[in-house]
């Protein structure tokens, strides 16, 4: 039986861990929002469940909780942040930003970061352009989870790719994927079901298909979207070395096999090429085109249509994405937020250890 | 059996072809070199064997062989380029060409592109910023041939991505993939070879599950990258939006349903939103980020690594996008290109209207 909790509840709590462990009120502020959006989004894996794991990192001495933002190059359209070991949930928005201001002067900013930590999910970064009337583009590494075709190598992390785009009267389009078939959490919940995956999401240590949900932890690796060659793997492949290559090669942090795990308890990758995890963001201005109200008349047009596409019998409409997550969070705001007991009884421990009570 | 033809033999061709169409010298020169780049590539659906849908296009009064590309609103990272309804082929060079420029003088450039046609290859267009040590972005939508998760109407084209970016010793990393989950043209050879499909490439017009090859023709639909909801197409679908938005949205060229099609007996959509298809191109100055040579340094380390990962059992390498097409184009250059004898007929049949002798 999950418990509910309101979201103010675990603001509160998420707000107060993130300032014992030494974080100025502001980036407590900012962490706790990046962070739960995700559970305000129905993310379950990226939000409030990882605060132990990065409470754990601060506690190795791999997240520096008085982090000093820095850009460390830029020209007028772009810029490198490092991130000074940082909390992402930090970082990233101080990049977001970044990005936005430039768009505002030249019409689009493009941020890569180096010396980061995970960001929580994409889509918050990406939406901080809606506001501004502006296309917003978030990426990031990962730890190596995923296998390219034809490998048996772990080698890219999920590397997930989020897009937003302001539309007029209808809710912007706002798509955030991992460039896998599944995401790690989706494999997650069917090991704790007991429950077999699809072909096609995971492979055996030895490359073999198999719908083992436990093959990762067996040695095998996550596949890389499209699942094999036959059905487009090389393209999944493709995009989750574009998102590592723009996040990390641009900036000058981790990539490949030597992006540092996020549990703290894995040993850290040997002869690693850079400096912590690296994120990708982008913002376009859409009056850098043209005028906002031309595009978002069409945005509107554009979404009106797909969502009364005909659909295949028995579905109820056409999906736009970010809808499903838009929905999920009015319904959490209103009426809480869910959690397993599994991560409630965790938050519990980590309140104790910091005296602070959740709820 | 497919007949050779040298590339020169094929340029000389082609080239005279598009001058008779009423190109200018410089134009037909673009147009030819763009279009060929796909049969030393490899791609056969996408070069020569086009020529005559090109050449069917103009004689609809729907290509503009003298057409003047215009950039109609700029800021200095970004712009619109009107296509005045030319050869794509020659528009795209134009527009990849301002993006190229505009990086150079504030680090990126980003151009959308209204009223144009079909440019071939994405990739050629990406790969033009590689020599100014830029990364190079291209897509394009084109006519609807895939239904979105859930729906059974066509609403997206097979809307291709490619991203090239330089390396140092070793050759670029050139991606260029077809956002579903296999290109138009690789259903078209099991077509004519009465062959069946794997799963999740086509739905019958029902909306159910096929391996008919014939599926498309008949009413059905190609499907988005992923194949089906459980295999992440809702992924490939939201990449196929995001390529149809910021091509044709951002630029004011057709959309989703109403992009025109490119067999011009095909009557054009009715109500169209837009102007001709559209594409959309980035330039990134790598020293925008940090010094090129460091960049090259890790992209060289990169491709070694991946390209050195250990592999499934009877697998040679992990293959590193781009190189094939690369090792295909060495090939063809040397050897010469197989045209099909139905391709060689069309193009001996164009050759004999406009009194053009092929080879």
């Amino acid at each position: 039986m999950p418990k509910i909790f309101s979201y103010q509840q675990l603001c509160t709590f998420t707000h107060t861990i993130f300032l014992k462990i030494g974080c100025s009120t502001q980036d407590a502020t900012t962490a706790t929002k990046a962070l739960l959006s995700a559970d305000l989004r129905g993310i379950d894996s990226h939000g409030v469940a990882r605060l132990v794991g990065y409470v754990r990192l601060w506690e190795a001495k791999r997240v520096n909780a008085n982090a000093v933002c820095k850009v460390v190059h830029e020209t007028p359209s772009t810029a490198v942040v490092d991130g000074d070991a940082g909390l992402g949930l930090v970082v990233a928005p101080f990049a977001m930003q970044v990005a936005i201001d430039k768009a505002k002067n030249v019409g689009t900013g493009w941020v890569s970061v180096k010396n980061s930590n995970h960001f929580g999910i994409a889509g918050y970064h990406a939406m901080m352009a809606l506001p501004n009337d502006m296309i917003g583009i978030a990426m990031t590494n990962a730890s190596a989870l995923v296998a390219p075709t034809f490998s048996i190598e772990k080698m890219l992390g999920t590397n997930p790719i989020a897009v937003a785009i302001p539309a007029g009267e209808q809710p912007p389009f706002v798509a955030d994927f991992a460039t896998t078939t599944a995401a790690n959490g989706k494999l997650e919940i069917l090991q704790r079901k007991n429950l077999e995956t699809p072909n096609g999401w995971v492979q055996t240590k030895e490359g073999h298909p198999t719908t083992n949900a436990n093959a990762l932890k067996e040695g095998g690796a996550l596949l890389p979207l499209g699942g094999d060659v036959e059905h487009g793997s090389h393209k999944g492949y493709a995009l989750g070395a574009i998102v590592d290559i723009f996040s990390a090669l641009l900036s000058g942090a981790n990539y490949g096999p030597w992006v540092p795990p996020f549990p703290a308890y894995i040993p850290m990758p040997e002869n690693m090429p850079g400096q912590g995890i690296g994120h990708f963001f982008g913002a376009m201005r859409i009056d850098a085109f043209r005028p906002a109200s031309e595009f978002k008349h069409h945005m509107d047009n554009w979404i009106t249509r797909f969502k009364n596409a005909r659909t295949i019998e028995g579905q109820a409409n056409v999906i736009i994405p970010g809808d499903p997550e838009r929905e999920t969070e009015i319904l959490r705001m209103k009426e809480g937020i869910p959690l397993l007991d599994a991560v409630v009884k965790e938050l519990e421990e980590l309140g104790e250890k910091f005296s602070v009570k959740i709820g």
